[in-house]
């Protein structure tokens, strides 16, 4: 049950990245807003995943208008370097209109960062403004497998 | 004169630009796709100085989806480093559907890149699909000053 | 007093940041790691009002090798956009080996983001490796003032 | 043989890359700094695969400290979009101090960007300044296969 009484609904995913030169700074290790890109990709692969279809595919299909960022929390415990190969575990609990979302960044199975996420689902309203809305019963169904 | 006849307006801008810590790798210099985004970021600046309101404002007011990249070519002849404090100066000129920019980054006074840009015009199509289109005579107008 | 005991001295630093096209997602909005990028920026400027001198030359005349992030937190409350001119209020405590960073994004006097951060003073060892290291006192007397 | 006379060893790498949300714009396709960041890793891994070590390995191996761009020129023929699963395909010429390398975005089997790159090896000299140098002959032979 999350805080507000909904049962949740659980699903996971796990991939390799390489860190890229680029990705680095001038002390030779990763900068860690990339980091964040890095576990955007992977929740985006969560939902990827559970429904079948990208995130471009949902725009199309879904009354949807992404699922933006409401706060984050994260830690670094041990650098990584261009050339590492990482593996990000992602693991995501869904509620009636946000999502929590946990990632592990190891490297050799050594933790080097976590990260957590809350995010809400969005719509666009007859302004086209962005809104907070209770995800579909369809996408939830989907999480449930 | 363009090459197709058309007679051109002309533009220019210049900034200073910081170059930061996360814009530059592991060899403690600039990443040079970094470069770009300054690039981008001082196209759009000659846009804002030209027609008295932001890219923003252009999508609310103009039938206008963008000016993307068809080409461009850069030369990187020195490099910087993060706190160096980089002027870019930039200058357009306006054709019936495109736009020909040169950018040059200098650090005092000695340039260490420069930039040349080939954009168009777009708009949406009724399947909301970018295509090209010609430049509003308001647009070039004020391109004209 | 920190939690352990160590008097903080403290410094505070605003500056304004142009968000910029290149900066936001196909939502129209940042995307949020250019946030992490805008925070890594501010702090290393408050070292550098109250350092008098620039990231580059702290690595060219102290035993430092950065100060990474060892945990972060972040909220976002209002999304912002291209073309918004956001006021970037950032305010440092220093410990002994350790700083803690706070800073407040907003627009038009309305907070978008806030962040905290956690991060450490490093230096390279003998063989090269980055190792959290006291703050040097000269360092510590110019955030004292 | 090279435009100076030398025999040129060539070689090349293909790679799937998806094409990220956070790479997007708000127009909805890709932000064209991000194929920048993504041809710099293909050339990252052409010598990967010629060399049979990544880029932080030669750091360590070799007298190397880069292979920084001194020229680049590209066209974007179509944009690509979030959820693209691209094929990037490159190819390396190797000269006595210089490389010329080209890459070939596509999706689906047409073209939707190109670029060409002319880049340096380089080394540190005494005063730890980056300076070209000749590309050593292991590096040459590692190529010719």
């Amino acid at each position: 049950m999350t805080e507000n009484g909904t049962a949740v609904t659980t699903s996971s995913n796990s991939r390799n990245v390489r860190i890229e030169w680029g990705d680095c700074d001038p002390a030779g290790i990763i900068f860690y807003p990339r980091y964040f890109e890095i576990f955007d990709s992977s929740t985006a692969m969560l939902f990827e995943r559970a429904l079948g279809m990208t995130k471009f595919q949902m725009f199309k299909t879904l009354e949807f208008a992404g699922f933006p960022l409401v706060r984050t929390r994260a830690r670094f415990l041990k650098p990584t370097r261009f050339g590492d190969d990482v593996l990000v575990e992602s693991k995501i609990a869904c509620g009636r209109s946000s999502f929590d979302v946990e990632h592990r960044l190891s490297l050799r199975g050594e933790t080097c960062a976590e990260c957590s996420e809350k995010r809400v689902w969005v719509v666009r309203d007859a302004d086209g403004r962005l809104k907070s809305h209770a995800v579909p019963e369809a996408v939830l169904a989907k999480f449930r497998g």
